[in-house]
């Protein structure tokens, strides 16, 4: 059955999914991306990501391959998509990926204000869903059939959609790193009053992986 | 130099360092055990805390033997000492840890209600200090000497000591369980700003053990 995922989602070891301010320099937030580097320097980022070869096989880019897969749909907090905050002042912005974002099916972005889907290159289309983060679900489930949906961050929209249980698995990745400031994933989120529990982990060099599911 | 220090304290990967409901029955709170598991398994454990042969060998118990290593003092919240809260209302009280405590040197309890100190088998003693986190350190930094003073916990312990930047180093193991609720350590508190960072890291099958220092 189609399920509502989160993969490859890194948190700090003090509790944050990105940096403060989140700005066109620094997509992650500052010091948002020495989160990454267990995914960063995996074969899959460089080849999905970058469109490079190179970088390293393991258990990390094994969970790297794992969130491409089966993933039909895509949704997508409006933060995630760019640094834009409020009305969109013009057309321009078309997410930080360029021409050919690595999502390659379609792609839901949460947001208060309007604005006319965006067909990009490699089969990525932007929809943008101003009714609400059920009406995404249902728009997205619709084009994913029995694949999955990922709901790709941040930390906003997951709380979001924890608070009301619809998701289904989560995959985080917690990292060596502090970031002092931040989204907070989990602050006030009682996760074991909503039914989720960690269900498998695994630990890296530059990483502990952590899946959470349904108790 | 003396150091303020903590070691192999966990935190659950919500950020807990003890679940909810604290008492006599669950000393760590609802679900807390589950946290320590890779503390619990190793020998140094069961030698110095539950008085045992056995246990096992590996990073986590090279960690456990670190913890132990040139203690001059311990410094503990009073929740870490016992389920009372407010007014002691006899002595009867000797901490959780039968008449031989885990500590072998004296121990500083803070509290805000007075008490006289206990003189325990095998070298503790508790103080209990009602005059304030500064007062403790500077008693406990008086008996260590040369040797550290080691903070035991609690969270709310820590939080205190962090925000005036008093705390040298934290070892923190980060364990793949979710509690939910309970005592969060980094809510609120801006590690960075506070000029703190991950130093050092090391992941085991049972926790990603993080090294906190001065940036």
């Amino acid at each position: 059955m189609s399920k509502l995922r989160v993969n490859a989602f890194t948190l700090s070891a003090d509790g944050y999914g990105a940096g403060p301010d989140q700005s066109l320099q620094h997509p992650l937030g500052v010091g948002g991306e020495n989160l990454h580097k267990w995914l960063t320097t995996t074969r899959t980022f460089h080849k999905m990501v970058i469109g490079k070869e190179g970088g390293a096989t393991g258990i990390d880019d094994d969970l790297a391959v794992r969130s491409f897969e089966n993933v039909g749909a895509y949704i997508l907090g409006r933060n995630m998509f760019g640094p834009i905050r409020g009305a969109w002042p013009d057309e321009s912005w078309k997410g930080w990926w360029g021409d050919n974002p690595p999502y390659h099916v379609p792609v839901f972005v949460l947001t208060h204000h309007k604005r006319a889907p965006i067909t990009m290159e490699g089969g990525t289309t932007f929809h943008f869903v101003t009714d609400g983060i059920h009406s995404a679900l249902e728009q997205a489930k619709a084009v994913a059939g029995d694949k999955d949906v990922r709901l790709g961050g941040g930390v906003s929209t997951f709380r979001q959609y924890l608070q009301l249980r619809l998701i289904d698995e989560m995959h985080l990745a917690i990292s060596p790193v502090l970031l002092g400031s931040g989204e907070n994933l989990f602050a006030g989120l009682d996760m074991v009053k909503l039914g989720y529990r960690c269900t498998e982990h695994i630990a890296t060099p530059h990483a502990m992986h952590v899946m959470i599911g349904r108790a």
